[in-house]
């Protein structure tokens, strides 16, 4: 029997505005595993101020990353700085606001941003072993920071601005529909812009995932 | 051109163990968009006592069910009161443990609970307007409650003592795998057990969810 393909997924919270965008992470989830992939949730041990997804403030009380990150994971999460590269054949990001929040400070200082240690020291290891990585919505702006010098192509939509900001790092903006995804082979990274389209329906998201799930699964 | 069929959804929270479960409401979410159903999102006003999801744990801080749902909803949501079935085609409850917690209290009484009053409202006016109702997971205890004694047909998955205690309400339980639904064509409600199975795999929830919005969807 060939041994099933494991999957780590960084998450950033619990929805779309401070946290991981949960139709992002199921339509990953749901995906990754019709393809037969064993699944590990990893995300960041931090504080943060959530928001009221309702009137848009923010709260008066904290919450913690790895803690609400695991809603979306059922329980089954560690912290990301346990995440072993070398256990595991591809790595991903779904979006959300939370991954320009608390995975790297993109939301801030843009293409200057800073990235959190040990979502910089994932990446450049399943970089390093020529595993590939997977980002969604606003996520794909790690690898622009991280893998930029080195000329990445990726996507984060049609928005001439972010496309600009993006290039500042040195990476390759390319446009993409919400129902599509961008390949880049030489480097392994896959990247769909999904909720970077405000209005975007549900399965159009669902569908473009799923063509960058199948991508990787082959890559991996 | 077809008018879309317009579906209401009842959540509970944010989060299997203490709110709606994620994958089930997302999967619900995907199929019913793909189908081309016009989506709203309602939950009650009312304040709970969230769980820590990964040592199990109650928080000493509350959460508000409506706030934390409209993390699932990405905004888009009113409170449970305001909904007036007679805008909508159909209505559908994701399972997650806060179905039993916040909708009714099936977690504490069983077959006796006490059902929330804005939620024995809609549900009985859908039905008195012979518009079809589905449940996932453990939300089908709301329906066993309200229309047990009508004798409706429906699942919580293939648990013994689940099961007999579904039926001192009245209603028939039928066995059914995770991959799979029921449909009382009588009655007009259709269910799923998705995660009673607390060890399926998510692509095999997203079937089962799958089955249950087409038939939705054809009787609405």
């Amino acid at each position: 029997m060939k041994k099933a393909k494991k999957i780590a997924l960084v998450l950033a919270g619990c929805g779309n505005k401070d946290g991981t965008e949960i139709t992002e992470a199921v339509s990953l989830i749901v995906q990754l595993s019709q393809l037969g992939a064993e699944l590990k949730f990893f995300a960041p041990d931090q504080i943060y101020t959530p928001v009221n997804f309702i009137n848009g403030q923010k709260h008066s009380e904290k919450r913690n990353v790895l803690e609400e990150s695991a809603r979306i994971a059922r329980g089954n999460i560690e912290e990301l700085k346990k995440l072993n590269p070398s256990e595991f054949d591809a790595l991903v990001f779904p979006g959300g606001f939370g991954a320009a929040l608390h995975l790297c400070n993109w939301a801030e200082k843009g293409a200057k941003c800073d990235v959190l240690p040990s979502v910089e020291v994932a990446v450049r290891e399943f970089h390093r072993q020529s595993k590939p990585i997977a980002a969604v919505c606003v996520a794909p702006t790690l690898l622009a920071r991280l893998l930029g010098e080195e000329g990445v192509t990726l996507t984060l939509g049609n928005d001439p601005e972010v496309a600009a900001e993006i290039e500042k790092t040195g990476a390759h903006h390319v446009e993409c529909p919400v129902d599509d995804y961008v390949t880049d082979r030489e480097h392994k990274v896959i990247t769909s812009p999904a909720y970077m389209y405000g209005q975007a329906l549900p399965h159009q998201v669902f569908k473009g995932i799923s063509g960058l799930a199948k991508e990787l699964m082959e890559m991996a």
